[in-house]
């Protein structure tokens, strides 16, 4: 089957209905708000936030879908004479109110500059308290996924996850990690549709590797203790998304439609001075869950 | 009178610990709490926060004086062969608990590169709601002490102020401004003890600066909305901090004291997507007033 940029397009809108429809559901109470915008250059997206359900605090799914010539900025990346570009994609992030339900987010896009095609992405999961069984059950749910499309896949990905998502200042990863990838190309011989098979089997499975941590979590009790530690948590998500995200900063300086950018940050977030948890406790467990190298699989 | 590195350092020292006695006279119920910290390259300083105070919610007032060589990263933007320094300096920034008192930022330091000698600095002030009499009395009070020294200060340093404190991706100021200069030397003639002066009676002058907004407002009565307000316009100043200010992404690219650095961040902040003000309202007009060029000094 030929695969064109306005089926890929048409599978991101779609993943988009289908996702919140599915969250919408789970959380029984919020409805995601929707903006459609435009983009000078040409294109434009739609923006979904849900904001005070009962299980998602906030909860941001972006689609977009832009063309024209490319920044700047990037085009100074790319060794290409020409600059026309097409790009598609969906980017999500969700801030559950429990904190025992973990933070997650989704990016999954296509790019097409001239004849170069290419997808990239990313899922990964930050859970305020690391809970191993979930990262274990969440990245083997990933590998599977790969493994399906190349035996190298998730390895690869999951390393470049742990290299991505890092918060440098804080010696620190994001979470748990997942898998990441850019500029993933077909292989020589093969068309864009190999790719392609990849990206939409990781966007259909999303909901089923993350919605079970939802239904186990969302119930459990918590105090202003746990609250609190949450708030710290999300104060690390601002941080990297501001300091390091490359997908936030590029959107920020290219003069990107800020509020569909920073629907990522947290509703909420504290920063406390020099916080360390208690030896022995749940919240310095987590801390010592948050390095790279972490082989989840293991039971 | 000669001016040396050392006097200078004193006088820092010096001035964080008057200001610190300040601001917990003021306050009342809170008290700092202090580390001291050694620099692996040369040098250390002392970080004082008091948190969850009767008037701040979080305040922090650091004081460094390190030395040693350039990091490669700054090394670049100086055109020099060696690359033996000596830095010292005061960086404050306050976050009051009532939404009516602003957030006041201030920093001041020294450079000595080889034979190069500079000084740089600020003071601004990020009113979660702008009063145009306080931003006034603000203003002309830092040009009192800017005209004592150069008749042409206050215009360029207000200026560069606004330049400098400016969110980009929101098109706003970060507050009403105020003074903003970097490597200011001696004029051909005279000697650093110039500059020095200046720089001292801008540290010296700061608490009976901001005092006065403390005083005047941290009795004022506010209600849910007006907490909220000042917890969307915190997360405005953490994105400043974290996406533009040079002093923090210096610091934390350069493997700086993390904790010192971030001490700047709000106990509490929020992001909620879309906020736009009621037309007329107060959070409404203080948003009218985020932007450059205002003479505050009218008026």
């Amino acid at each position: 089957m030929m695969t064109s940029k306005t089926v890929i397009t048409q599978f991101f809108k779609d993943l988009q209905d289908s996702i919140c429809s599915e969250l919408a559901t789970e959380d029984g109470t919020g409805s995601f708000q929707e903006e459609n915008w435009v983009r000078e250059g040409g294109g434009g997206g739609s923006s979904r936030v849900m904001e005070g359900g009962r299980v998602f605090e906030k909860a941001g799914v972006n689609f977009s879908a832009v063309h024209g010539r490319l920044p700047e900025k990037i085009k100074q990346s790319f060794d290409v004479p020409k600059d026309e570009f097409y790009a598609t994609g969906i980017s999500l992030v969700l801030h559950p109110g429990n904190p025992y339900v973990p933070i997650v987010h989704m990016n999954l896009r296509y790019f097409e500059l001239e004849d170069r095609l290419w997808f990239g992405g990313g899922i990964d999961l930050t859970p305020h308290y690391v809970n191993e069984a979930e990262a274990r059950a969440f990245h083997l749910g990933l590998q599977a996924i790969c493994d399906r499309h190349d035996p190298g896949y998730y390895t690869r990905f999951k390393s470049w996850a742990d290299t991505y998502f890092f918060i440098a200042h804080r010696n620190e990863t994001r979470g748990v990690g997942g898998v990441f990838f850019d500029r993933l190309q077909a292989k020589p011989g093969e068309s864009i549709s190999s790719i392609f098979e990849f990206v939409k089997e990781l966007g259909l499975a999303f909901t089923g590797l993350y919605l079970p941590l939802v239904r186990t979590n969302s119930v459990r009790n918590f105090g202003a203790a746990e609250r609190e530690w949450q708030l710290l948590r999300r104060s690390r998500y601002v941080e990297f998304n501001l300091v390091y995200d490359s997908g936030t900063r590029f959107g920020l300086e290219t003069n990107g439609r800020t509020e569909s950018i920073l629907m990522s940050l947290p509703p909420l977030a504290s920063w406390k001075y020099n916080i360390v948890p208690l030896a022995g406790s749940p919240e310095a467990l987590t801390v010592s869950f948050l390095r790279k190298d972490i082989d989840w699989r293991r039971g």
